[in-house]
């Protein structure tokens, strides 16, 4: 059988949570929180779970009254125009399939898109699933932030995409809305897309504002904006996220993802609904996040890890060289068998497995988790 | 914005469903229950809901109690080794993601699938969307079984793939273990691999069994197995389903299925594996259906509908040509808007629209909406 990703194994945040488990290892490998969702939204599944009528297909592009809670929330907190529920938001299986569903749309066999590495696993092989070509621009090593030189350099005629992500995994760097200007400003007359990945949109910290692509007119227009419902309620495993994107945008989204999934889970679009129509739980994140951010870099004082700062998401990034010069995956593995604490190498996240000494923590976790797991730690 | 779809419309059972309700139609087009799930399944899920720790991602490729649990049921009813759980399946976003999964993981651009005809609307598309080539053969006009002359004929190097549906959407034709057989000797010493889609498995009528191609160990081999929960459990708004493939198969399926959705709704995985390990409702599916088959079948008689012969599962294929000489798309709208029945046009299942003046009812209804169904057909 001949392999379409002969090269690809096993999703490095499946392998790190497995190998956490053989050894019981703290799992700050794989981002999921070790909390629940909001009580509230718990009982609200229970109901729709148990509601008769409940149980059958939603419409295909999500239910309706979901799309307009979406819509009214985008509308409020980024100030920009309600997109319309009818034809800009599409309900998908996570934000995971949205990203598959904009790529299986849009990317013709032989296209490029641009890639900023470190970047999440699944873009490469998504790109090429689809006879397309990634074209990997690295980020600044220093901060991780784009170098739009080196962006503007690599665009041509041939980039269908440039894929993005803000709040950044792995290394929780914000775009600014400066960064959005010059990414407008090197798209006008091109006939290039955006992909803005921001399913971390909640998780920003420092006072600052999470920017997002639907918050510049001429971006937004070219623009497919993807968010999770499983990062926001502390619900990774409930898998609805959705995509926002202009009308001529979403119905070539739709015409793939009715092919992919056809719809999501209906109780769990109603419970969520019901959540966000009335609740602003979202505002808290940043601060019960930033907290987090705060305890684990306290904790890790004096451990020999240098942390890098983290500007949004729930990522740590943290260089090992001062502990040891393996390389990465290796001392990842390490880590989670000996340390008994489950860690990402963010070699990983590059498509050629560039190391350059990092890995990820997971600090979406109890504060209990966290102490625990610097505790292991500091015995390094 | 070039579109990879162009002359694929959103698909025909969210047409009918949006058109059923703008005019307070009966829905018999689109194929899902209007009745609940079993009791104690929604009491499950519930249950699941409110468990601390089940709200977060299962593993990628499903809950290891759900796929064992398959593949107990799979051994006992198919009379077969039981497939290994670890590396043989694959828990999906319903049977949809499963059908594009194996499809993008196995189909090269420029790669042969064989489709008999009619068939269900997604093949088609999802096969272009990997390069590869639909090649369409028809069923058997008189009984909607494949002819195995034509099949043979169609056969070449470059087949790839060839996607079989028993029980059949639409016709509810089935294929017996002689089929299954010759099919298997077509296929001997080639590198053909074959897809199964099994999802109607539990509606079977007449006494007769399902045959799985896992029966036949020649083909299992070599096949993609697919069936679903929402049919089996009256659940289609819960989007779970599964693969079952051999290893190699099924590695190939998981590194697409792994950056496709990843994972599938936790808390419903648990509830389905609570149901399957010590209930066996599927058994009960026959009958149940089988008395829908015939109720309505009963109602329609003097409608001037001729029915067709319905082997298993929940569609009735009826020839509207005494009735009117529309096209039968024309024809569907109109029964919808004016005698408020909804059904999907048999054209819908042909890549070139030919149109035999077929329409399709769903009977997985109440017998109460069956009635006034048929009711509203008799005033024709
Ligand atoms: C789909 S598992 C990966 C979860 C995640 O977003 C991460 O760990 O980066
Ligand atoms: C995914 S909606 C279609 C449901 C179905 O299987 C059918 O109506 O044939």
């Amino acid at each position: 059988l001949l392999s379409k990703l002969p090269d690809v194994g096993t999703s490095i945040f499946s392998v790190m949570s497995q190998l956490a488990q053989e050894h019981s290892a703290i799992n700050l490998a794989q981002g999921f929180p070790d909390y629940d969702p909001p009580q509230e939204l718990l009982e609200d599944l229970a109901r729709h779970a148990t509601t008769p009528g409940h149980q059958q297909y939603a419409p295909m592009p999500g239910l309706p009254r979901l799309r307009e809670a979406i819509s009214h929330k985008t509308a409020l907190l980024y100030g920009v125009p309600a997109p319309d529920p009818a034809t800009e938001i599409t309900i998908t299986s996570g934000a995971t399939e949205a990203l598959y569903a904009v790529l299986a749309a849009v990317v013709h066999p032989g296209d490029d898109v641009l890639v900023l590495e470190p970047a999440y696993d699944l873009y490469g092989p998504a790109i090429r699933l689809q006879g397309g070509r990634p074209v990997y621009v690295p980020l600044r090593p220093t901060d991780f932030r784009p170098d739009w030189d080196q962006v503007a350099a690599a665009l041509t005629p041939r980039t269908r995409l440039i894929m993005l992500n803000t709040p950044h995994n792995p290394s929780g760097a914000v775009l600014t809305a400066e960064d959005w200007n010059t990414l407008a400003a090197l798209l006008e007359n091109t006939d290039t897309l955006v992909l803005s990945d921001e399913v971390y949109e909640h998780m920003v910290f420092d006072g600052q504002p999470h920017r997002s692509a639907l918050q510049h007119p001429q971006l937004a227009e070219r623009s497919f904006v993807l968010s999770s419902f499983g990062k926001t309620y502390h619900a990774t495993g409930w898998k609805v996220g959705y995509c926002v994107a202009p009308p001529a945008l979403t119905a070539e989204v739709r015409r793939v993802h009715q092919f992919l999934t056809f719809a999501v889970h209906t109780p769990t679009q109603h419970a969520l609904a019901d959540v966000l129509s009335h609740a602003d739980h979202f505002r808290e994140l940043p601060g019960f996040y930033q907290h987090k951010r705060d305890l684990f870099a306290e904790l890790l004082t004096d451990t020999g890890f240098e942390l890098l700062p983290v500007a949004g998401a729930y990522f740590q990034l943290a260089r090992y060289r001062q502990l040891s010069s393996l390389p990465d995956v290796e001392f990842a593995r390490r880590l989670t068998a000996e340390t008994r604490v489950a860690v990402v190498p963010v070699s990983a996240f590059y498509h050629d497995g560039h190391d350059d000494g990092l890995i990820r923590f997971c600090f979406a976790k109890r504060d209990e988790t966290l102490q625990a797991a610097a505790e292991r730690l500091s015995r390094l």
